[in-house]
């Protein structure tokens, strides 16, 4: 039997380049070795995108768009929409009762994005995001849970939930999930910023054409010092540079000495990566159109999707109801 | 068209006198009135009770026996039960979203009720009771809550949500509560203490039997200064005054000036209240012998209301879900 994975993201965009090198890849590759469940997380996208409803709508297909052209697989992994499973949300009504509010308040994750958010006061069920984490976990019994480092405390919390429950209520319905920790590489945006993020406009999207790939890696940041092609370079601070060594790593080593020597222009160095990108890119354009063009198709995924985990959601909240004593009838 | 209620309990113990004369006897009167929706609120005694889910198991039909005998027609008003109704946790986790953790800090009731519990450390569902408390009412459309004075706060910030929701939304789908503010007369305990109450063992129950009436009455506490039948009495300071004010109204001020005098003793005093009691609570015990004798008929009142619930609670889910542009297909 293959071990159960949850993962997915927040609806609160389309995915772009650093998503890809930072978790989409390594979970195209997971669902081979794991039974994958991924989650489109459109009740927790409201936890920071309550007053934008529409941009949740709009994007929910594009990310499961972005999911199936990136090559998950829709008859190895699972994908399904958040708010069509109503226990997810029972169930982070039951945790609630009995985790403390200070324990939340002192999740390093949470301080650490409350800060970042310049939140004085937070919203409730942002403050509740490790409840609710856990539910999703939980309800679909995945016991590995994809993470970087950063988001260890969220599952260390989801553990102590998971045991407090199965104590309490004598039981071991629900299981308690390991972190599956792994190097989640952060991809350099194109103005330079350390992250690349839709919300900084520095970001090339999974589904970019051609053109427009070419048109943002020539508007790129490089190295400021390098004027001439001749002038000697500095790739450590170049995004052209970290873009090759993400996507043409057999590539990068040479680049790299081209760069410092001054062998290879900044011009001819996009050049390059422009290609190298777009090669990356092409196979996913074409799947993504075949689904662009069959519309139908990808409801249908998203819908078989939602109800094979509904079932499955179904089954555990019985569960959950009788070790709680809560089956009346 | 009649307006409707919400109302309910939390499922912690079986129903007293206390709970009657404050606010079971009104409801059964309201019924008329309004169109009223009973909910039997085992969720919400999670906030207080997690840990002791056999308790509101074994409670659930107690008090749903309490509200049949005291004279809730189930033709008239709909019993439900809050875990059978997955879209009050769908509701609760859409409102927590833009409530601020602070505003439900600074209810009052919260407040209150924090320090009377001596919380220290809230549970998170505790703190966010005013929130699932706002999908009670909300889901059900139910634009009255009876309730008293200290109950005022958390219809206030049901208020508030409701608002913002609509306004985030820019919708009517919800509807703004009143509160009925009616008179919630607080019964002394037996013992004295200034609440009836299951926690403090001084209180009578719905079910109790003429003879069980009779034994606590009889070990109730009355004014301490009267020795002999003929000491001065003081009814103000004594229990069994305030049973005679609240149950035999029309012979309290009778009672009232014989004690002051000195002219009944207290014995006598018992022996009718006793009566009084027992009478009050004979059709009671009558109503309550057909359900005890038929509890199938019991659970089908309990599920058909459930059903019927649970329709108005997917209506209003499929709007909400259309205000949010969450009708994905």
């Amino acid at each position: 039997m293959k071990e159960r994975i949850l993962t997915g993201d927040r609806i609160t965009g389309k995915l772009h380049l650093g998503h890809y090198v930072g978790s989409l890849k390594n979970r195209v590759e997971l669902q081979d070795q794991y039974e994958t469940y991924l989650l489109l997380a459109d009740v927790q996208a409201l936890t920071t995108h309550f007053d934008k409803p529409d941009l949740i709508q709009q994007n929910l297909r594009q990310v499961a768009l972005d999911y199936l052209s990136a090559g998950i697989d829709p008859d190895r992994a699972t994908i399904f929409v958040q708010s069509l499973i109503p226990e997810i949300a029972e169930l982070t009504v039951y945790f609630s009762m009995f985790v403390t509010v200070n324990s939340l308040r002192h999740n390093p994750t949470i301080k650490a994005e409350a800060k970042e958010r310049k939140f004085d006061d937070m919203y409730y069920g942002f403050l509740g995001y490790p409840v609710s984490q856990t539910a999703d976990i939980t309800f679909c019994k995945a016991t590995l849970v994809p993470v970087g480092e950063d988001q260890l405390p969220h599952i260390e919390q989801s553990r102590k939930i998971v045991r407090r429950f199965n104590q309490l209520y004598h039981t071991n319905v629900l299981l308690e999930p390991k972190p599956l920790v792994g190097e989640i590489p952060r991809l350099i945006g194109l103005d330079g910023n350390q992250k690349m993020s839709k919300s900084l406009d520095n970001a090339i999207h999974l589904d970019s054409t051609p053109d427009e790939v070419s048109e943002k890696i020539k508007r790129a940041k490089t190295d400021p010092s390098r004027i001439h092609a001749t002038d000697i370079g500095h790739p450590d601070i170049c995004p052209i540079y970290a873009y090759h060594q993400a996507f043409r790593k057999e590539e990068s080593d040479e680049i790299y000495e081209s760069c410092k020597k001054g062998q290879i222009g900044c011009k001819e160095c996009k050049r390059r990566i422009i290609n190298g990108i777009n090669d990356m890119l092409d196979p996913m354009r074409d799947r993504r159109i075949t689904y662009e063009n069959n519309p139908k198709r990808l409801d249908e995924i998203l819908m078989s999707g939602t109800q094979k985990t509904r079932l499955l959601a179904k089954e555990t909240m019985q569960e959950v109801r009788e070790a709680m004593s809560m089956n009346y009838f």
